[in-house]
């Protein structure tokens, strides 16, 4: 008998909870679920006779203690920042511990501890980072055995709406993840290698600099930059690669109409406006243009950002009800906080709805003094607005990865991320059990 | 027998200590200039009868206690961040203590101190702030004495270079301060009220959302806004005002070709640039641009940013030598740093150059049902690049304040800033006397 924790049960811990629970009785687990919010928890679990829920708080030593002490893998869902009370607690306890976010510094320092116990800690074991890691890792580690010589890695992935549930929205999007993060995405600077030179893209210009990727049988997407590439070159050995650029995917035409609430200041998070509790949509967009009595919010917009009035852009913001007379209904907040609240009148997915995630691979090459290029692809549709491809595809990673670990099939310890063979060879071989699957192609390598 | 202390000798203490040695013999005063650069201030002091040079440093605790100790009046001209030190003694060793800095919280607690021990410290007495507050309050207290609503007020502030010495410089523009602050100004957003509404500017479009000012004599301006125009409805007791704008002054044509550089994000400060000690010019702004093996930096640049080859934009940037492969000369860098380092070569002040400093407020009012508008500017050059109207706009002001204290002609007690008629009417008058005039105009109201 095995004994696994959950410590969080909010949206994205459905597949992974639904994984560990079915595969308990072969498997001899029991598995606990803590979260403060202890009904929720027993919703989760549904009464499977395998599970039990306890109510958590990260704070409680004693709690955690007792907790950690009586569980053999804990995997933490929490909000990134707390994972390190855990990770001390696992240390000490040698426990094995699983998470979806990124390594940071001081969880990295615990790497000895870890080692010394005999006990694993993989970070990054969820979608983005984590089946990115590990997809990429694969094709690349297969190159490199063959004697390839790497010359460039593109690598983009998006959550996105399936197209069966976008209906009329012209965005083609709605939020399947964090709002918040949505609307600030991309603030500061971005940096990336293309062949050979460092490029760099400031957040006023990074939604006009977008790239487009083509995905047999789903048709075509835009991408663009995120933050920081240049950070890969180490983490997958990439040093003296020509390109390097890793993205975020929406449907073509998001991005130039979402560029319309950067070029605003829609986007800021730096201070509060005034006078929020009687301002309307409209009022919210009229203040970041210039005063006139007579012009038209549309009219002074669509000039302020050289559109034309039948611009499609135009037509994104209209059907987002942005120019309506319509009390926005927060008593305070920043641009971003209001912008964010109107988009979710109409960006929140309903009860039918399904989400989409896609993740996308190009790796160039010369094999053989030859220039070859390599796509490799996953997309997955959610079931519905619980069951979502988000939750799938970054619970699935960590359930695996727990199972695997339990039944002796990984042999590593300390602090991890999932870009070694012995990690990502069989999560992957699962994953692809589960239908998460990538599909490799060779394509006519591109050249700029 | 009354002795000064002026602390920093650099180069906008110049017409500071000129004036008060000028008059230290008719005032029977012994001036002293403490100056961590000791060579510096014998340089300042030119051998004068009733003055004398000594060694500084902030951070020697006995050292600025015997030199405050000794002196009825100290000025300080240290970086912002320090007066606090000398504050701190100057209410404990009961002295009068002056600066062109803006006042902090911490500074502002000192006021009790001061009024019991009834010395005066005023803060903000220097060009923006300083003349701006006195320039403007006179007008905004003789208004509201003749019991005129004020609707409107406007105040723009530029230190340019006078129009003899521009040469053949398509900008019009030279550094004439702190270049760093020239780079990095306007980051962050903008706030302002425009006709009873709140408006807000964020950076990427504050340099195409300039203001056309005219000025009699020196003809046409173009104004961009500053950081926060909110604060002053309290600093100038304007709750209720219907407009309330603060900007910058430039050239026409400076703020649409400095949005080359905003746009491109070669104003950035937040990281360091790759490669830095092997770039050039020509390569620092391809960072910012898209990879192509054929198309130039001219072109690729131009369509960037939606510009025609023959735009007078290309032309400034050509004229800057940013498309030359010149190697820029540092090591590391920002992008703004490196910026910096690049216009430096073009945008110093050379031996003969003049400064100009422009001043410009707008009024409007309603007077007996009737909608008026005053317009006040005031335009001063330097003499050389050493006595620049710089160093007299920020310099005179502290002098006279000074030379008025020690003969009783200001009697207040506390910390303060320059908005009291106590201060700004013997001010003003004085600074008249020394060629720095404010010269006041109707005109036709012009409304939105």
């Amino acid at each position: 008998m095995q004994n696994i924790l959950i410590i969080g049960a909010g949206k994205s811990s459905t597949a992974l909870i639904n994984y560990l629970l079915k595969h308990s009785i072969d498997e001899n687990w029991t598995i606990t679920i803590a979260e403060k919010d202890l009904e929720l928890a027993k919703t989760k679990i549904n009464g499977h006779d395998n599970a039990n829920a306890v109510p958590f708080d990260v704070f409680d030593a004693e709690l955690l203690n007792n907790l950690v002490s009586g569980n053999d893998l804990i995997i933490s869902m929490l909000p990134a920042s707390l994972h390190i009370h855990v990770a001390r607690k696992c240390a000490e306890l040698k426990k094995h511990f699983l998470t979806a976010s990124y390594l940071t510094e001081e969880i990295k320092s615990l790497h000895g501890q870890f080692k010394n116990a005999g006990k694993l800690m993989i970070m990054e074991m969820g979608l983005d980072p984590g089946i990115d890691h590990m997809s990429a890792m694969k094709v690349l580690d297969e190159l490199r055995e063959d004697g390839c010589e790497l010359t460039g890695f593109e690598t983009f992935t998006g959550g996105l709406v399936a197209e069966e549930s976008v209906g009329d929205n012209p965005w083609k999007y709605k939020f399947t993840w964090n709002p918040r993060n949505v609307v600030l995405a991309g603030q500061g600077s971005c940096k990336f290698i293309q062949e050979g030179r460092y490029k760099y893209i400031p957040y006023q210009k990074l939604f006009r600099r977008t790239e487009t990727i083509y995905i047999p049988d789903h048709g075509y997407f835009e991408g663009y930059a995120n933050r920081d590439s240049l950070a890969y070159l180490d983490i997958y050995n990439l040093r003296g690669i020509k390109t390097l650029y890793r993205g975020t995917l929406r449907r073509p035409g998001y991005c130039s109409a979402w560029d319309v609430f950067v070029q605003l200041g829609a986007t800021d998070d730096t201070y509060e406006m005034e006078n929020v509790s009687e301002m309307t949509h409209r009022q919210f967009l009229n203040s970041f243009l210039s005063y006139n009595p007579n012009d038209s919010v549309e009219l002074k917009l669509a000039h302020y950002l050289n559109l034309d009035l039948d611009n499609g852009i135009m037509f994104k913001l209209k059907w987002l009800g942005i120019f309506d007379e319509e009390p926005i209904g927060l008593n305070k907040g920043t641009p971003a906080q209001i912008l964010e609240h109107i988009l979710k009148k109409k960006w929140t997915l309903e009860t039918e709805d399904k989400d989409m995630i896609v993740m996308w691979h190009k790796f160039n090459f010369i094999s053989k003094g030859e220039h070859r290029q390599i796509e490799s692809s996953m997309v997955t549709l959610g079931d519905d607005e619980i069951n979502t491809a988000m939750s799938k595809t970054v619970g699935l990673p960590l359930a695996i990865a727990a199972k695997l670990i339990l039944k002796g099939k990984i042999n590593l310890s300390g602090v991890h991320v999932p870009i070694k063979k012995e990690i990502y060879e069989p999560v992957l071989a699962e994953l692809t059990n589960t239908g998460l699957t990538f599909i490799e192609r060779e394509v006519e390598p591109t050249f700029y």
